[in-house]
C-alpha cells in the first residue's frame, strides 16, 4: 500500500473543476484556537496534524461511522462524546489507524495522555481523529512529539491552515461560515471537513468540525448535530463506501453573548438551526464536488415515494450506480439508467406511476417515455457542470435530496494505478 | 440514447482477456430447435433474433428480476411459467421493451399471437425475452414478419448461432454442455446465456435459457432451476445494478430414455442436480468474465459469518466496492479496502476476529495486519487473471462465495463515452 498512496500523492492532482472559485474569510470563533504542524506521519512537505484548543466549558456533539470495522479513535471519539465537555481536538492526515488491532488503542491512548499533559484537561475531554490508509500502525510517537510545541503556536485565525491540514485526497479545503442570532444576540459558526473517496457516509462525512461560540448545553448540541447530519451529510455519496472513520464533530464554546439554551425545541434557536443546516449543506456539497475523479456535481431529488426513508433510499440506489454515474460524466440523458435504479432499490413502486425530469424537463411518465419527447434541452442541461435526476414515485408523501458526482476514468486513475 | 449506442457498436468492442480459450461443441437436445434472423431491430449486419421451438410436453421453470420496473416481456414469462408447459422462446437484441408503457405490454401480445400462428401451439406454452435499450418502443411487427421464414430455418444444431444471436456488450458468446445420467439413462444440458453490464442478477443473469432432454414435470423443473440459481447466477456482480429484464429459464424436453421424474427430492436426480449447478457456475463465471472493461476475475469467499445470508451480503459488498475493484485493477492488494467493505456490509461483524486471505496468503487476521507481513506472493497473485480474496468472519458458520470482476477504464469507455 505504501508505494499506492506515495505515486497517488506523486501525482499532482489537478483541483476538481467543480471546486468553488473563492474561499469565504473564516472569523475567528471565541474560545477556539488552531495549530497544525508538518509531522511526517506520511506525507512529506506538507502539514498533516492538527490541534484544535477549546476554551473550558464547551460543549460537543458528534455522530460516527456505523461501519462495524470503525477505527480506535472512532472509538475514542464515541465514548468520550458522551461527557458532553471539549477541550482538546487532535487530528492528523496519512494514516488512519483502522483495523490496527490493539496497537491502535494504545496509539490513541498515547495521543491522549499527551494532550492532557500539554493542555491540562481531562481524558474524556480529548477528541482525536485519524484519516489516511487502513492497517498500518500509526507513529504516534510523532504526534506525542509535537504537541508541546503546536501549543505555542496557537492562533484564532488559524482554521483555514487547519482544514488544510486533515486533508487526503482532497483536491481543495472544505470551508464554511455563517452567522446566525441567538436571543437578539450574534452568533458565529465556522465549519471544515474532508473527504472525496470511500464516501458514503452513513451518518456524516469522512471528518467533518463544526465551531460555533453559541452557548448550548451538550445533549442540545448533540440534537442539533445528529439532526442536521441527516439531512447534510448523510444525503452524499460518492462511491457508495464507507469509511471506517467517518466522524462529524460539533463544538459550541459558550463565548457569545446570550444566555445559555438548554433544549433543542427552545423557540429562540430558530435560526441557528437553519443556519447550521445551510452550513451543513454547504459542507456536504463541497465533498460530491471534490469526489474523486468528479468532473460533474449531480442533485437527485425523489418525490411521491411511500415515505421520507423510501425516498432517500431510491435517491441513493440512483446516485450510486455505476451506470447512472458514468452516463453523467458521458453526458448522455439515458433516463432509462435512472428507472433501473429505482426498480432495484427495494422500495415501493409502481412503473406505471413513475416519472423522471432531467434537468426540470420531463422525459417519462405513467411508465414510459414523454408523447413527442425532444432531447435537446436536457442534452444541452447535461452539459452543464449541475446535472438534476428528479424521479417522482406517485405513491406517497416520502420526499429526499441527495448529491453525488460522476464517475470518471479521474476515479479509475486515482483509485487503481498500478503500482510500478 | 440512440445515437450512444450506435457510438458503442461502432466501438470495435474487443473480446475479454477472460474469454475461455475454447467453446464447446454443443450437443444437439432432442426436442428443441433453433432459428437466428438479422430482423434489423436496432443492431445492423448481425442477427438480433432467436426462436427456439420445443418439442410438446417440454416442461418449464423459471426465475426473473426482482426490480419493480420489470419489463413487459419478464412480466409475460412470468405468468407463463406458471402453467409449466413451453413450446416457443423468442428473445430479441437491441431493445428492452422495458418501460415502454401498455404499447411494450401490446408489443409482446402481438408476438406472441404470431408465435401461436406460426408455430399451432397455445398463448402460454409462448415465452418472449428481450434485452437492449430501456424506454424505446419495440419494433415488434419485424419480429413478427420474420418468425414464418425462420420455422422454415429450424435447425437442431444451431445452439451457438442462438447464443450469439442475444448478445448485446457481451464479447463473447457464452455457452456451456454437460451429460449427466438418471435412472441409468444419459441427459444432455446444454445452456447459454448472455450479459456483461447491469448485471448484479437478484435471482439470475440478465438472460439465460437451460435445455435438457431429461424427462422431468413442471414443478421439478422449477425447483431445481430456482434453486440452482440461489448459488450460481445470484452469485454474481459486475456493477451492482439490476436489470430490469434479468430472466433464467429451463426447459426439459422429455426426450431422454429415462422414466418422468415427478419430485425434486427422488434420489434419481442426484448426478442431474450436481451437473445442472456445475453447469449454471459455468455460465455465471462466464458473465464475470465478460463484465463490461473486465480484465481480472475476482472471487470473494467469506466463511466464519452469522449464516449463509449474512456471507453472501459480506461477500457482494466487498465485490461491489467501487474501491476494491479499482484496488484489483490496479494489482494493488490494498485489503484495507477489503476491510472496509466487510465494516459497511451491515451484517454482524467483530472487528478484532476478522482475518484476510489473498490468493490464499493471510495478509490479516485478529483485526490488525499480520505479524512480518510479506507482500511479496500477494502481490504475485494479484498480477494474475483471477484474483481470490477471503474472508473470515470468525464468528458463526455462515459462508457464500461470489464472482465479479475488476474496475477499469473500459466500463468508463463503455458506459459514459461522450456522445458525438
Amino acid at each position: 500500500m505504501t508505494k499506492k498512496l506515495d505515486r497517488k500523492l506523486d501525482m499532482s492532482l489537478a483541483v476538481s473543476p467543480l471546486a468553488p472559485k473563492t474561499t469565504p474569510a473564516l472569523p475567528a470563533v471565541a474560545g477556539v484556537k488552531f495549530a497544525t504542524h508538518a509531522a511526517g506521519i506520511r506525507y512529506q512537505g506538507r502539514t498533516d496534524l492538527m490541534v484544535a484548543e477549546l476554551v473550558a466549558g464547551t460543549t460537543v456533539g458528534g455522530v460516527f461511522t456505523r461501519s462495524l470495522t470503525a477505527s480506535a479513535p472512532v472509538e475514542q471519539c464515541r465514548t468520550n462524546r458522551k461527557h458532553g465537555q471539549a477541550r482538546v481536538l487532535v487530528v492528523n492526515a496519512g494514516n488512519s489507524n483502522a483495523f490496527t488491532g490493539k496497537k491502535g488503542a494504545s496509539a490513541v491512548e498515547q495521543t491522549v495522555a499527551a494532550a492532557v499533559a500539554t493542555f491540562g484537561c481531562a481524558p474524556h475531554e480529548v477528541f482525536v481523529s485519524s484519516t489516511g490508509t487502513i492497517g498500518v500502525q500509526l507513529p504516534f510517537e510523532k504526534i506525542v512529539a509535537a504537541l508541546p510545541e503546536m501549543k505555542t503556536k496557537l492562533s484564532a485565525t488559524a482554521t483555514l491552515d487547519a482544514a488544510k491540514a486533515i486533508m487526503t485526497t482532497d483536491t481543495f479545503a472544505k470551508v464554511a461560515t455563517r452567522t446566525s442570532m441567538i436571543d437578539g444576540k450574534t452568533v458565529n459558526i465556522v465549519g471544515f471537513c474532508k473527504g472525496s473517496g470511500m464516501i458514503q457516509p452513513d451518518m456524516a462525512t469522512m471528518l467533518a468540525y463544526i465551531f460555533t461560540d453559541a452557548v448550548l448545553d451538550a445533549a442540545t448540541v448533540q440534537y442539533l448535530v445528529a439532526g442536521s447530519a441527516d439531512k447534510t451529510f448523510n444525503c452524499v455519496t460518492v462511491d457508495g463506501d464507507t469509511s471506517t472513520s467517518d466522524t462529524l464533530l460539533m463544538f459550541a464554546t459558550g463565548q457569545a453573548a446570550h444566555k445559555v439554551v438548554n433544549h433543542p425545541h427552545d423557540p429562540r434557536l430558530a435560526d441557528f438551526k437553519i443556519t447550521l443546516l445551510d452550513l451543513m449543506t454547504d459542507l456536504s456539497k463541497q465533498i460530491a464536488k471534490d469526489g474523486e475523479g468528479a468532473t460533474k456535481f449531480l442533485e437527485v431529488r425523489v418525490t411521491g415515494a411511500e415515505h421520507d426513508k423510501a425516498a432517500h433510499r431510491i435517491a441513493m440506489t440512483i446516485a450510486n450506480s455505476p451506470l447512472v454515474k458514468t452516463a453523467v460524466a458521458g453526458e448522455d440523458a439515458n433516463w432509462g439508467r435512472i428507472v433501473m435504479a429505482v426498480g432495484k432499490s427495494g422500495e415501493k413502486v409502481d412503473r406505471d406511476k413513475l416519472a423522471i425530469r432531467i434537468g426540470g424537463v420531463a422525459v417519462a411518465q405513467e411508465g414510459e417515455a414523454v408523447p413527442g419527447y425532444d432531447e435537446t434541452p436536457v442534452a444541452a442541461h447535461m452539459k452543464g457542470q449541475e446535472v438534476v435526476f428528479e424521479a417522482d414515485i406517485g405513491i406517497g408523501p416520502g420526499h429526499a435530496t441527495v448529491w453525488s458526482c460522476d464517475l470518471t476514468h479521474g476515479y479509475i486513475d486515482i483509485n487503481g494505478s498500478y503500482r510500478t
